[in-house]
């Protein structure tokens, strides 16, 4: 049936300190896209939009930062991507709202992308779409574009205190971004006062690195990490001299031309940066594409600590039951015989199969045992740590949760990396494979009210599911999301410690000598 | 709520003479994304793809054909975007249908895309989405993507024997399309004798000249010609002497190493073609990115005639009422005052004014007279060429329509190049500009049905429209699809005839010597 829809620069207008935007209505959620929040030149620190007057149109998404691979288009049915023009001056973000009133003081939940810190975008998964959340919260939904890989996070440093913080800039744009939101997201009927990260995978990271931000401090509230806590992944104080040379080594260039990275095409910038980095990295050097701890960025609270401003903004941290299991769903894998199941286990887990068999099931007593091939190491067990510092040097609340639904491709297979995203942003009748007639419309409703609930108050409690406190010392208090939703205490802490012991390796790592590179990417 | 799905070998698999591909099922619509239908060295025909065994997924889109330039996002609220990864290896098909049924025998409609011969892809427009259309209809639904541009349109035949039929590799990949549809529909319930090619720009124009070409004979049955027909855009036969020549010196090649045209990098060779072409343009010559007339392609029909098998094809042939003026919505257009809309009207028209100004009235008499401005004389003067020529030379049925909804932008717009799309696809819902309360439902009953019939049956007719007849020598019946859809008869002949005299020059032409180049891409 026909949508209600209105654009006028009568009716669907909104005044920033810049200047007026034309946005549009549907179904009564206004939505703003495209909308510059800050100017860069490369290597540099962001700056500010210059007024203007007149009316800007605020229709169509803004450029996303260029990616240092093309993706190979593949999994969409489990992950679904939206892709779109590319160039570095990215700074765009998207404003969903049901109100333009600036009196609305409504909750502000800012998403930020996964892809590492070096892909995706505020566009990248069919799900991103953000009417659906404030239609279904009352909230206003922002999501963003910021620069990625070396043009957001490269350490040049030691070669010109023009670029003091390059190996920070792509985190600047977000903290720019913010900066935008605080002075202007009143007039899109937001507060101010109430402003929530989410994000997920690289998102995730990209909220507790901003949470050791100091010029972030005040500019949001509450953060949600969703898979984004991973050991290894986050490098400790560094420089990029190393990448630096090879980098400027590889286009003809000496140290006192550092100046021409500024203007040589991205996609040559790229190639090389491509082609140098693996030796580089194998040298034990950084090669960025990541924050770096300096003076700007007080670096990783696992290594760091949390600053005093950290130590105030409640957190809601969580994984996925399979994460980077993206391999094939197995036909009939219910009906596997245990002798091949624990022949297939014995084959990955060698020695601690017996163990680890009994303590899975502990753990999860409703999966068939063939699941404890899929279960995460990675960013369950770094996020349990996570969860423990928090309690343990914060005095605002941790809520921890796990994702546990099985999806219906073939009989059935184990939630993956991004797989929780379409119920948060209550988008699952965009994604097809997250129809579940009977379940999907009800968990969608406790995922997606759990996280307005955090928003709103800072507590993800919801009438719709059970009672969910937050963790305390030794306690984790996990909300399993599930057909059945149910908080338990430490449920897997056994398990995560003898697959601890496995020595798990993770899949996008570069490859050791010798090894074949199965290529994997963060998303 | 969630809508039904299904994905598994068991029950989403269908079989081709290659082999098996598991698709997913939404609300009763099979999908398959992404199959592979011919393979394809540069600039040189298409040829089978192998067999396989086992089951091969077809659940993500496939690359699409690179572009010369990349586009800028804009205008998404008029025309809603959709990228995708880009590799020349990009001979993709995708299919809806309501049934697996190898004896369903439903009638088949294949979409080929807009953006000249040189840009789009089977997914570019949001509306491009083939299962409502195939749910609405009971229809299968063919979209896929082929070689553009110099890839697909690039006249080397000069030069080398093995470049024979380059010029028109782009439509030998569709015919290849054809081809796998006319020996594997079957399997996804579609009935190989009965396919009705449908195409918007670009893609009615892709219609016209398959209608030409064949080896195309036999493999389509009906063709419909949205905003495809313009003058001054297909050339006649010609050769690419001159901008191969032009090219090869660019790279610094002789003739002898037009073989290395074959691996230099995409990027590269576009860029080389970028430079010189426009010189070559200027010159007179022929620069490809179009099919050209060769003993594969025997030409546009406009210049040699119809082939005595294009003269059994019913054809339905349209366009809409303001095509390429996508300047601004102009706020308060029906109020202004007579004398001001006049005086706007001969600052375009010049002396043409008064005469045009009642031919208008005549033609469009519910239209405020500020919409002059907008009336579209490029395809719609082509069109009515060409449907008279149709009409005098072939005995297959012609059908007209013109699409003259006004949007809601401002205070009203007038319908523009691609603004039918999201109705024949029965899309309107995924377009939020398309949504008009108590109007857009029943204009998409009444339009996807006119084009379910036709394909169905070779004639529009459906219950909810009036009575359409096919066109006859000097009496052109059109369908005006509006808010109260009727047939005319010569309805704008005069107006046509005037807006002729005045000269009117196409927005995406290149320059003159002096004028400023707006960079208009045709879609």
């Amino acid at each position: 049936m026909a949508r209600q829809f209105a654009c006028s620069s009568a009716h669907t207008v909104a005044e920033t300190k810049q200047g007026k935007l034309r946005g549009y209505q549907l179904d009564g959620i206004y939505a703003f896209h495209g909308i510059k929040y800050a100017n860069a030149k490369r290597f540099q620190m962001p700056t500010q939009v210059e007024p203007y007057e007149g009316i800007r149109d605020a229709l169509a998404y803004g450029y996303v930062c260029p990616m240092l691979n093309q993706d190979v288009p593949n999994m969409e049915i489990m992950v679904p991507h939206r892709y779109w023009p590319m160039d570095e001056n990215c700074q765009y973000l998207n404003i969903w709202t049901p109100s333009l009133c600036p009196e609305a003081r409504k909750p502000v939940m800012v998403w930020l992308h996964g892809g590492g810190f070096s892909s995706g975008s505020s566009i990248e998964h069919v799900a991103y779409e953000g009417d659906q959340l404030s239609s279904y919260g009352d909230v206003v939904v922002v999501t963003l574009n910021h620069r990625l890989n070396i043009l957001g996070y490269l350490d040049l440093s030691s070669f010109s205190d023009k670029y003091a913080n390059s190996a920070n800039v792509g985190n600047a744009d977000m903290v720019m971004a913010l900066k935008w939101i605080h002075d202007n997201i009143a007039a899109f009927g937001g507060d101010p006062d109430n402003v929530t990260l989410f994000g997920q995978s690289g998102g995730g990271m990209k909220v507790f690195t901003l949470m050791n931000t100091p010029e972030a401090d005040g500019l949001f509230h509450k953060g949600v990490i969703q898979s984004g806590v991973l050991d290894g992944f986050l490098s400790g104080p560094t420089d990029g001299k190393a990448i630096g040379k090879a980098l400027l080594e590889e286009l003809g260039l000496d140290e006192s031309e550092v100046g021409k990275l500024e203007t040589i095409p991205y996609a040559v910038l790229a190639e090389a940066y491509n082609k140098v980095s693996p030796e580089v990295e194998k040298a034990g050097h950084y090669i960025g594409c990541i924050p770096t701890a300096n003076d700007w960025y007080v670096g990783d609270p696992r290594k760091v600590g949390f600053t005093e401003h950290a130590k105030t903004i409640p957190v809601m941290i969580g994984s996925v039951f399979g994460e980077f299991d993206f391999t094939p769903a197995i036909p009939g894998r219910k009906e596997l015989s245990e002798e091949i199941v624990l022949e297939m286990l014995e084959k990955k887990y060698k020695g601690h199969t017996s163990k680890l068999v009994s303590q899975f099931r502990e753990a999860y007593p409703a999966r068939p045992l063939i699941d404890l091939l899929s279960v995460d190491p990675f960013f369950r067990i770094a996020s349990r740590d996570f969860i423990e510092k928090s309690v343990q040097e914060r005095q605002a609340p941790t809520y921890s949760y796990l994702f546990n639904l099985d999806f219906p491709l073939e009989d059935g297979k184990a939630a993956w990396h991004c797989s929780e995203i379409p119920f948060i942003f209550h988008n699952t009748d965009r994604t097809a494979l997250y129809n579940i007639p009977g379940v999907s419309d009800r968990m969608e409703e406790q995922i997606c009210s759990a996280w307005v609930s955090f928003a709103r108050w800072g507590s993800p409690s919801a009438v719709c599911l059970p009672k969910w406190p937050a963790c305390e010392p030794g306690k984790e208090y996990t909300m399993i999301f599930d057909r059945e939703c149910e908080v338990r205490v430490n449920h897997d802490a056994a398990l995560m410690e003898t697959l601890k012991e496995t020595d798990p390796k993770l899949p996008f790592l570069p490859a050791a000598e010798g090894e074949e590179d199965e290529g994997f990417f963060l998303h």
